[in-house]
């Protein structure tokens, strides 16, 4: 394993001649708001200001983890292996939005404890069938997490398309995400949890005393590959080196809720410049979501109480990003128009 | 002039079994957040569980106001026309984005300061060369006012499609609309007034006095037609005329900005339930919106600081509909997709 060096996107023509473009058009100055950043975000991925949004895909990573055992999710384990089945009989809600902005979908088993067999539209990277329980031992051994990088930032090497998605499915990962939240933002373990797929307030406070005790067992775990492969799980690890590999080849990245967030927190210590990269699609209910959100200094283009993870975040806000582009690439300019600029 | 009358949309047996069909997809319970708001709330609007969303519209509505004499605007008058041939030769962001979401796009000229003769895509239902001056006297005669409405309702009775969505451009429109907002809500109009394209904070002080003292000379317009015509405009007339009629129809109505949202509120004074049948696209970065949405127990999908107008937020919303009707329509339930429920 080794994870690239993302270099930052600052490019100061660049960024005067994408402003200027951007004022251009046919609008009072600003007012597009969120949407001029995002264009100007993306003009700076992509090196240009003839920017583009072609092929989208959202990869959905999923995976078990060992940590259910202590009880901390609404759902049995077994919903994460029926809900890969819901993806590739293209049922879930994932499915319905993809295909509504015709965003390529891919569904990656990362480590979800059932044999699939081969099938159509399933990646098998399976790293394992879920992960160990981290109240008693890491969830991962250092080899496993490495594999789990490595086989996302493959992934990503075959893709082409201007910009990534990431989702996720895996009963007991907000509890993962949680634990990685806490350790590597030293945010209390109180606002990193959340009801996850339904909690009830003790199952909430169950879930934050597991975690608590966790963090003390494993007190050595301080470095992020440490606290990824003790916490984390298959499909977090995954989409972490997926999104290395995708800022690296500087894709834009499309940040979905709380589970995919942790895992660019990770990507994030590693390699800071990925933030350059990303666009946050949403703030989602569950509750350390916007806490995780300012911690990294970013602002989501849509709170619309979502709580369901798939990527479902990533989909729906990919319209705003082809609209972002769409409006740099195709409105009037003031001249073009012959429209008359402010008169002050 | 006869203004519809609008029914409410409440029905408990439909409501509950909405709630069921949505709450036997595959998905945690209430996960998708506003989605499942939206998607009952179309299901209510168009009396069935099987909803849809064909042949959305957006109406963009045209005029010039008297009060750009007073020197409230950042851009000339002469803007309103120009930006309507931008939007006849699809420069526009709103050209942009209806075309992005498959949104088909009418442009209306409600009472535009030029003569564009006979043109392309064009809706010619010209009240007068824009407003009177209303610092001075009144905007428009209660004739002019009914003559709108009417055209806005005649607009909508010739349309076919479930949802429409409203978009306005007349420069100085959103001084007639503090006006409105002020004389209907009776927020101070210091609360009401922004920077509209671009004013700086001594021109968003002396568009305040503009309005404080034109509404001391009309003190004896309270009845909201006698505000509307006396504070209004040709496009916000013809938009509430528009509305009643979509809501008469069961439309959704998808309510864009600061100056679509001063129409509804005189519709919405004039038949209260028309509020059922509004989806609220998005809250603008004009100062007075947000508080206008309060007033209207309204909850916006989106808030991206735009402050563009033309139905823009509208057009961006517009997928975001698409999602919650989808998703009711097209997503596996627990049963059909044998995924497991919440376990406890």
């Amino acid at each position: 394993m080794t994870i690239p060096h993302i270099t930052p996107t600052r490019d100061d023509a660049l960024a005067t001649l994408l402003d200027k473009a951007i004022n251009n058009k046919t609008k009072p100055l600003g007012s597009l708001g969120v949407l001029e950043t995002v264009a100007k975000q993306i003009g700076l991925i992509q090196k240009t200001a003839q920017v583009e949004l072609a092929q989208p895909a959202i990869l959905v990573f999923a995976a078990d983890h060992g940590v259910v055992a202590e009880g901390i999710s609404a759902y049995p384990q077994s919903v994460t292996w029926q809900m890969v089945e819901n993806f590739l009989a293209k049922g879930a809600a994932i499915n319905v939005f993809a295909r509504q902005n015709d965003c390529a979908l891919y569904i990656v088993d990362a480590g979800v404890n059932h044999e699939f067999g081969p099938r159509d539209g399933l990646l098998s990277r399976k790293i394992g069938p879920g992960t160990r329980n981290f109240a008693a031992e890491p969830a991962m051994t250092a080899e496993q997490c490495g594999a789990a990088i490595d086989a996302g930032m493959a992934l990503v090497a075959e893709l082409d398309g201007d910009v990534i998605g990431f989702g996720e499915m895996g009963i007991g990962n907000t509890t993962a995400a949680a634990a990685l939240m806490h350790k590597l933002t030293g945010i209390p373990v109180a606002e990193c949890v959340g009801a996850g797929t339904g909690l009830t307030a003790d199952g909430i406070l169950h879930k934050q005393h597991v975690i608590e005790a966790a963090v003390a067992r494993h007190a050595g775990a301080t470095e992020p590959l440490d606290v990824l492969a003790t916490f984390g799980g298959f499909e977090i690890a995954m989409i972490a080196g997926a999104m290395l590999q995708a800022a690296e080849r500087r894709m834009v990245l499309l940040i979905d809720g709380f589970i995919v967030t942790s895992a660019l927190l990770v990507a994030a210590r590693l390699q800071p410049a990925i933030l350059d990269y990303c666009i946050f699609s949403h703030c989602s209910d569950e509750s350390g979501h916007q806490r995780l959100l300012d911690n990294l200094h970013a602002r989501p283009l849509l709170r619309l109480d979502l709580r369901l993870g798939e990527g479902t975040g990533s989909a729906l806000a990919l319209p705003l990003l082809h609209a972002a582009v769409n409006f740099l690439r195709e409105m009037a300019t003031f001249e073009s128009a012959q429209v008359s600029e402010k008169s002050a």
